[in-house]
């Protein structure tokens, strides 16, 4: 199970690189597949499916695995995250293949870490991360995990904010994250990175445009001490308080405080 | 601002590389500085500091790039997670030059993939990280987080899970975790991901041993869902319910609903 990275080769890591050219078949979303250089596919077996085939392509691959062929199941960002390598141990284990068939995932830079080096620095402190599809998992569920993880401060990572058939799950994600946030808070919107036709763009909670996201498409909505600034969007860590970031120093109060604290 | 991903050469992207490779200075943590192979520093200004000298590398980074160099500030794993990329970032604007000085963050992988990737599939559906470190961040807020997502029920990521100066912090956290969550939930412990000294183990929520715990340690909590199997961890996305996994089809069960709503 291979991670293949946002899109960009310079972010193709030479493990995943070296686990597709090891392998005879490559499984995956034809819609990852196109994002390789065709190089990197020449001479092995391509099984592709749709965006859905998510399990035929899981049997798929464990099949192609017992017939004795090296198999490289991929998925875009990292292997493991909302991504392939868990479908497919689980179809090892129902098969009860799972002790039998050797895997190793491989994994990636994530949607998440692309879109948020486009927008500057907003995960540098704590952060959750929310699938808005409810194709699995109940829109309730979703909901309540908004609502926790907005309630406790955290950076909201969204994936999958909206398809066509969920046109108003963003909207509807932002008015609970709204409950707990003022309407400045930064929304950074990024779509494709590191893909051709990649567009990052920050705006306030109060004023994101739902119209523009789609299903490549990660929304990070900031913690409340997250800021834009200078066409960035950052989650400080809390140096600020403790050191004099333009001296390098640590601050005066807080080595008198320290020497308070001893005495 | 560069990520070095967890280590292993293999895990460096060739952005990264490259990114290191055209810049004249680079500046970073001795103990990821190690991890890189000696040619890709070779011919550069290298300005290492120790582990909590963050403020101070990120301000010669910024005096570097004033008197004219190109400047990679690295860190281990992402860019942007709990890294540098915010730190520099603040430093620019604290000393107005965040429009003026040219930036741009290379992400990598960052230690949250390289750990799943080592147990099974953890992070295949919703997930929050928190940081155990109250360096700069007050215990409460860490442990209302941690109260918060284990009660919404998403899987954990723990960072700077026990020093020596907080050898009780994971302790503590897997307690206010274990208020959500019963004594079998598996818990994955990964030290030194893809590094020299690589160990990967998964306990019961009630057992896990917290003494051999270090900074270089990601601890994943599994939500209610998430299961050990075949000595890996799991996160089901929910196809189980919807799909014969070992047959790759639909559930009967699921046409047949499907079919009905639509009558």
């Amino acid at each position: 199970m291979v991670g293949l990275g946002p899109g960009d080769p310079g972010l193709l890591c030479p493990l995943a690189r070296a686990a597709l050219a090891s392998a005879s078949a490559v499984v995956g979303y034809s819609g990852y597949l196109d994002l390789l250089e065709p190089e990197v596919l020449e001479g092995r077996e391509v099984v592709s499916t749709g965006m859905t085939g998510e399990v035929e392509r899981a049997g798929r691959a464990v099949d192609l695995a017992l017939a004795g062929r090296a198999v490289a199941v991929v998925s875009s960002g990292d292997a493991g995250i909302y991504a392939m390598a868990g479908l497919v141990l689980e179809v090892l284990e129902e098969r009860g293949l799972l002790e039998r068939v050797p895997c190793e995932v491989v994994p990636g830079v994530p949607a998440l870490a692309a879109a948020a080096a486009l927008l500057g620095a907003p995960l540098t402190h704590d952060f959750a991360c929310v699938s808005l599809s409810d194709l699995l998992t109940p829109w309730e569920v979703i909901e309540r995990r908004l609502d926790a993880a907005a309630g406790a401060d955290f950076v909201l990572v969204l994936y999958n904010p909206r398809s066509k058939r969920r046109a108003d799950h963003l909207e509807r994600a932002l008015a609970v994250i709204a409950r707990h946030r003022g309407p400045d808070t930064p929304v950074g919107v990024v779509c494709r990175a590191f893909r051709p036709g990649q567009r990052a763009e920050i705006a306030r909670l109060a004023d994101v445009d739902c119209g523009g996201v789609d299903m490549q498409t990660i929304v990070v909505v900031g913690a409340s001490s997250s800021r834009a600034a200078g066409g960035r969007m950052l989650t400080p860590r809390g140096y600020a308080g403790k050191y004099d970031l333009a001296g390098g120093t640590r601050k005066v109060r807080q080595r008198l405080a320290n020497t308070r604290s001893k005495a």
